[in-house]
């Protein structure tokens, strides 16, 4: 595998766009671009890049995550409404392969009940949940350290 | 409040005291102290110390959660089998109204259907899970941001 | 905010482009323009207009009431199959934060059991089921007089 | 069938009495009488006359509904309570054989799990909820308009 | 109806166009086009042409079920993932009215619990899995028996 | 293995001894001698042969399964009503330890919530339903490609 | 026990006053009156008399029961729609201890799944449904068959 | 149809053939043939003739039930165990296309939870439940009144 | 509020002028005038009056609720039966907003299942159970205390 | 029994050491030891002595109920969270055979759906519950009275 | 009752007749004449003899265990697939009135969730599962322990 | 591992140090002392020793297990009320790795639903339930067999 490929793929679903506007009682007020450079920062300390995709249509994750298939080392995914209801992303997940990290934002199990069932949680390494921002930021952090069998914070170089 | 009390609880429920050593397929190598010395780094890295207590005794770990309720900022849990059976010890979370972080080393989605649900993820303020040690480090760092209203890594100083 | 906003948002899911040609015995024989030639009437009437859309696509109709979140007033929506399964649509709604009335053309509670559940309903002002086209047509009075404070039907100015 | 036959039956269930009186928060500020002026009003403008019928015994409901089998051209109830309790007013529905528009003031999806099954839905034309004293008003144009083959607003004469 | 419109609409659902190399495992090692290809012989053999269609937009799926509906005689659909969740393809192929066979690769009894619901099979002639790429190829033939009243293995011409 | 053990076991449950007697609309019109004759021409055309077995016991069935255990390669079942409430004939087939293939004439899946659940599926290498004598015709092919390592129709020799 | 109290009290639940008027295909086409009379006969030929109430009030039918307590040796009920819906009804029977036997004119079985649970049935003699007006007049010769230590039909005096 | 056609056909089921002998408690102290004594004697007053039949086999209830199917005009059955687990004499039942009356000795809704399920039920006539022996004698009444458009007890000729 | 206010609402449901006469095993002994005497001396000795009201109809218990409304400062309540079936009484209760203390004289959670559901108890301030008629006596008590503030057994004066 | 074994045990479960200082929206600012002298104080009055046990060890409940099971004429015990949880409390209070009252000081039905079950209520006497500190100062009574065969309040020596 | 009455009935239920030569692993190795050798021997010690009998047909087993009613003290039974569908054998248990142990030699808590379900188990003594033959033997042991009264192991003599 | 180890541990859950004494009907008269010696004994003749220990307190039990896992070769655990709450003690077993068998004096399928599921069922060897002290001595032999590839009863030497 060339270098290059030092990738994680993080993926956003629907109404994730929206992020820092809208129902900040849940989501938090950093937008998501704002978001995405932490991430890029966390990554690159680490040696590595991220490529990010925000898509309000399953379809289009699908194929996002089919796309990068050969690409990436992991994906970091944040499924919002499709993570209760799709199977077409559960089995892009598992037709890459790849390792997974689950986070959601807010806390899934403080609302309605319909929200406490994940398609992805069974098939991923692991989840992260109601941390806000920082569900993604140490959701990479774990997905690298579980693609190089590092653990615990990056090292400052 | 003085400054001795930017402390963090971490309670660690039973049969963890037999950490890298059973079943390592779910729970990985590391044993609970060498767990506790990262923790303590990091904590420390943050202006933080830890309090660590691990028991299989459910009234214990009720007991000392409602001990430390006027000496640590946050608890840290990792409520192992009590997870699932433990109304006690979500009273007593309740009942100290400190900020919770929950956290499982392995993928509580995959393993057995009473393993998914828990006590304590909705009264926490978030859960990582599957992580392996990484979801206690992890979850370490989450929890001061969240009492600091930090975000992301922890800064070099 | 200005006179031109006094616009409704009017969604249509799934199929509903057949409308008129699909199971006239469960949908009517009416087509969706001549619905919305009526809707327009009745929204001109009460000094409103409406922005109609219809999509296939759960992401298309995800980002169009996205886009519309500072142009209308109210949404009337008759998410059809989405009703069931779209978790999507529904933090989409949340997300905007407008006045919501979900219609049905065909009596929902008549069908399949796997109907009677909505996504939509416990977050709108109220839903409107069974009654043909009536539903969409009260269903915009319904929303315009809530978002006006008025009640019953448009007096004759 | 003669002229006078031109009746609408209005079946208002138990506590709707209290109307304007109690839970406004639920129930809205208009009283009974108020609701009645108006759909009468609406009634005439139709070509219809409306016969009003509130009660909180079962039993004199069933038997009010039996009583205008030959008397009226349909039925618009808000069952209140009995909505989600009553088989015997559901079996004087069928019994009558005439077109039903069930109502309901408040949003029954929002409150407690019990009021989202209703004994009435799947034997009426349609259902409309959450809409307030709207609920009635844009029911009752909804049975007229099925009745009589009509859509939409009643034209100004 | 003109002798061209002896065709036959072939479905394939999300994931699909990995076929051959996802989860070998589950789905086999054939390729989509390997598998369309000795559809169209078959179909060829029994005086049908297939038109096929892949996507993992389940609105772009709606839309070909739709668009076909006048040049198609039947509809062979392997829904893959949406066999689970899309309510809105049931729709679409109730819609059309044409005579539908479901198929799958996989045996959809040995996985996932959810994997047992489809909400196809209730609406369709019948449904074939676990054959492998046989779910269509035989599917094929029986959905052209059933058009043409037919039955058994297509004669040597 | 011998070469007259190229032999399948077709194995016919309760009732089906009144095919195309009882009930045409759910079973059609071909009798079981009829069906039999053509999956002997198909197997013939296949290098096989069949031994067909009907019965209306329980046990009679499980006895035949085993007694064929060494003699044939595959077994090809309609279970009929045994498919729902046999957990003996499930067991038989296991202890056999053959391929089996499910049919049923009626698509289960449009009946008695009850006959959705099979006893058989999970265990078999997969089910056709719903397609008339095809899914008998149609799933002796299947078995025998599943045997053979073929795939579609048979090739004219 | 004076020889006048050989009666037996007839209880007959709401909208049963409609029997022979409301949808005859469930519910036949004998009044109630007519089936009064027979049970009249019948209960003569056995050396009792009859009792009856019908209501649609189910503190009625309640405080019936209580009346009667002492004045009739056993109780033939049809709850009708409070088969399903009143404890109270349950209560009062338990109350005055006599032997029940419950009937339905149609089959409760074929009908909507809540119409399967009567709150009468355990704590009945014995139940008859489907029969239509047999099951009152089959009833009554089984409760007095009960009452009397006889069985089979009465006797010709 | 011939004279000779008018006959009953009476299937006991399982373990039956020891009434009289087993649990007096549920089942009461008269003795098969007795019953059949009975049931005899009221047929004939009735002109018809009763066919009986016990097994403890299902599959030779329902061969017996298939081979009356031409000989008698109706089914009275008490399916005793097999009432709850068999779809098989269901299907028999179905096959015959005879009308059905099903009995029980004692009151399956007093008894285990499972008793309470009937896969008869739906299909039958109607039900007599509870009654001892009564439920056959006044079963079989019901059933020829049924054939014969009769109603209430057989008159005396 | 004036002085003859203090005035508490005792409601008695369905069957309870039975007590003392029916079922003693579950209801004692104790007549309601009895208990009703008692009643009023403890209300006595804490300067309260009682109302005392008991109905067999559930809508004259509505009734009679909504009509104290103005009169009585709390409401001591034994629904009996319509505990587990009045959505009715709960929204009369609902209604008039008054603090409602709900006894019951037997052990609901050790009989029937059904037993165990109130339509009251958690609109309540507390319930007791099984107590016999201490449960009236104590939550008098109970209610008088949390309306006044009072606390543990009433002072003698 | 001698004199001195007028004693009631009461129990008080996990996180109940806390009484005053928790949650006082739930559980109100009353302390265990004030709660306990007003107890004493009641007993004495009717002749009594309380022996007190708080504990957050369900071993250490269970064990002190076994040592008192000679010394104590019954139970008041709030179990707390091992309401819900704790099979060994409930075999305990089984095995020492006393009469048992529960007592809860919030309203059990106001709160989690998993506090409404009680692994002692069906064993109990009775239960008390969201009558906050008089739950316990009632329950005693009752509990008395029940020993005792006593009824309402204590009377003044 | 004689001598040659200290028998025990040893019923082996479908498929056993296979033992030792199906799913070993599930079953082990020793096949079922080498189980009875032992089981006499064991018996003999005892001062039993054994009666086995195996069959794959319900009504056989149920019409044995209905023969030895008089002849044997109890019954040791493995019903193997019958344990989770038979009411019938349920019924011949109950009629029979002996004394059953239950034994199955795989652990059916390990495997298909509908094996967990016995319809024996309520009825019988007691039950052994997952010790390979050793739930037979030790089954046995039990079995004449309980007739006898004796208990442990079989002194030698 | 040396010849000392030839140990057996045995687990006695909650409230078993009251046996012989609480409730004979469920339990028995057999005391804990004298079931342990009998238990040696029986150890003793198959060249074992037992390690007993009863507990009340979850934590103990688990602890216990933990501390024996290099000095025992096998678990004889009777978890009593744990047997249906405690996922520590399943986690404790899980962790040691040793064979476990389950023992219950009682038949838990005859009691409290509840009692039915069992954490410890799934990960043992096998269990034996309801053979009173039976239950442990010929558990013992059945975990010796098993440890030892030992079957049937111990040879007298």
């Amino acid at each position: 595998m060339s270098e290059e490929r030092r990738r994680i793929l993080v993926i956003h679903g629907p109404n994730l766009n929206l992020l820092g506007v809208r129902e900040p009682g849940h989501y938090g007020q950093m937008t998501l671009p704002e978001i995405e450079r932490e991430l890029a920062a966390i990554a690159g300390s680490m040696g590595y890049e991220i490529v990010s995709f925000q898509s309000n249509h399953e379809g289009a994750l699908v194929e996002r995550i089919q796309a990068e298939r050969e690409r990436v080392r992991g994906v970091l995914i944040n499924p919002a409404a499709y993570t209760h209801t799709s199977v077409a992303i559960r089995d892009a997940l598992l037709a890459v392969g790849l390792p997974v990290v689950e986070v959601h934002l807010s806390n899934i199990h403080r609302r309605e009940a319909f929200r406490r069932h994940s398609y992805v949680a069974d098939i991923a390494v692991g989840q992260l949940t109601g941390l806000g921002p920082d569900s993604y930021f140490l959701g990479l952090v774990a997905l690298i350290n579980h693609i190089e069998g590092f653990r615990g914070l990056p090292r400052a170089s």
